[in-house]
């Protein structure tokens, strides 16, 4: 396919290559600042840096915008793309109705869930890519691009995309602050900060294998009482800590409980 | 060394195996079953399956108590072993004197820090383990034993074990609850159980890159009122979630205000 690329962040770069590498033709990148632009047109050749919305003349039949979420609304509202056109976002949490009002276009989302950094290559294959549309031709297209690039494509609709971003809130960013305490107790303890490691990766590994509740362990779903209370006690300098502690030993018990 | 093992669990199964593999003699393996004594007595040739914790004919120097943490106690009330012999629990919550009044006994701890079970290989050379004991002689042979094993051997006293044991309740028992939430989130939208391991993977890699709190990303850091919203209004089913959301989300925002 013949594709314009809104945007020069994480997502564009990665995603651009990507499509490359699969045979597209990236004709076209936009971005508002020149250098960014240029050095994301620099490396996905022939694509023409270009400083307009008015992205009629790019000679593409698909337009995606990969920009920061609130950055949505104003690109769609300034965007002119040829009639019969497919316009998508790559957001996660935006509903499609976010491209609603782009004259001419064929709105879809074409969701990679990932986290990217242009530091770190990204195994695309392996990375699942949510897609939706409104009619079934679009669909299929986004499905065709898709699977060139990767052998995890779903269809995903904009309510259940909004229940995986709540999931995702759980599983990744949650789990990340949780980490990050873990390291801040460790240094306050004058302990390695890699000490845990090892464990936390094995940790990791056996909730993929298994629903994480079967193999939950710890002082909490043991009602471990003495090291609970001796835990807290660790903690009465750090209210906020003491407080997470208790309600996910809460929430630990509670549904063992359940089971 | 001559050691005994005390306890036929996962640890006591993969600890004697690696101890083994390093050219250290088991000579003997107790436990109150006779099938469990037995059974691992048969994977540790020529060990002998005894069933007293009169341990003074077995002609161990080292005697390893790897029995649940609740066990300890009344195993440390009971055991009898030669004057001088090194007796060493393996628990990471455990203090180091649970082990006092064995009679002539030095005691010791000798924790490995990574969660076991039998069906799965570990990596002993990179699992810490860490030792404690009273007296700098004890500490140098458990010293000397867990270098034959691993190349990662830290003395940590009993206080900062306790420390250390709350920064991995933190790392791995609330991140696999959470991890079990996001599952069962998933499953309420009927969407694939694995569609997030790719994210949750390079999620946790960045986070032992990297300091987590330096990484944050999420609602909650941008302060993203409407989608911290509507994912309260998604679990309003759920009071106890959306505690859990209401808190770390709090918790994420007091942090990055303070940085």
């Amino acid at each position: 396919m013949k594709i314009t690329l809104i945007g020069s962040g994480n997502v564009a770069w990665l995603l651009g290559k990507a499509l490359q590498q699969a045979g597209h033709d990236i004709v076209a990148v936009y971005s508002p600042t020149a250098a960014h632009r240029e050095a994301l047109a620099q490396v996905l050749p022939p694509a023409k840096a270009v400083d307009s919305l008015d992205l009629r003349a790019t000679g593409a039949e698909l337009f995606v915008i990969a920009v920061p979420d609130a950055a949505i609304a104003s690109v769609a509202a300034a965007v002119r793309v040829p009639d019969g056109a497919i316009v998508v976002h790559t957001s996660g949490s935006q509903p499609l109705a976010a491209l609603q009002g782009i004259a001419g276009a064929r709105p879809g989302v074409f969701y990679p869930l990932q986290t990217f950094s242009k530091s770190k290559p990204v195994d695309f294959s392996t990375t699942p890519i949510l897609i939706e549309a409104e009619d079934e031709q679009t669909l299929q297209a986004l499905q065709a691009l898709a699977s060139t690039i990767s052998k995890e494509v779903h269809q995903v609709d904009s309510l259940k995309r909004r229940q995986l971003h709540l999931a995702a809130v759980f599983a990744c960013n949650f789990t990340n602050h949780l980490l990050g305490i873990s390291r801040q107790l460790l240094q306050q303890a004058a302990l390695p900060d890699t000490l845990l490691q090892p464990l936390i990766q094995e940790t990791i590994a056996k909730a993929m294998q298994n629903h994480p509740f079967l193999v939950q362990t710890g002082p909490a779903v043991r009602h471990d009482q003495n090291v609970i209370e001796e835990h807290l006690r660790l903690l009465q300098d750090q209210p906020l800590y003491q407080q997470v502690y208790q309600l996910l030993t809460q929430s630990i018990q509670d549904h063992s409980q359940k089971r």
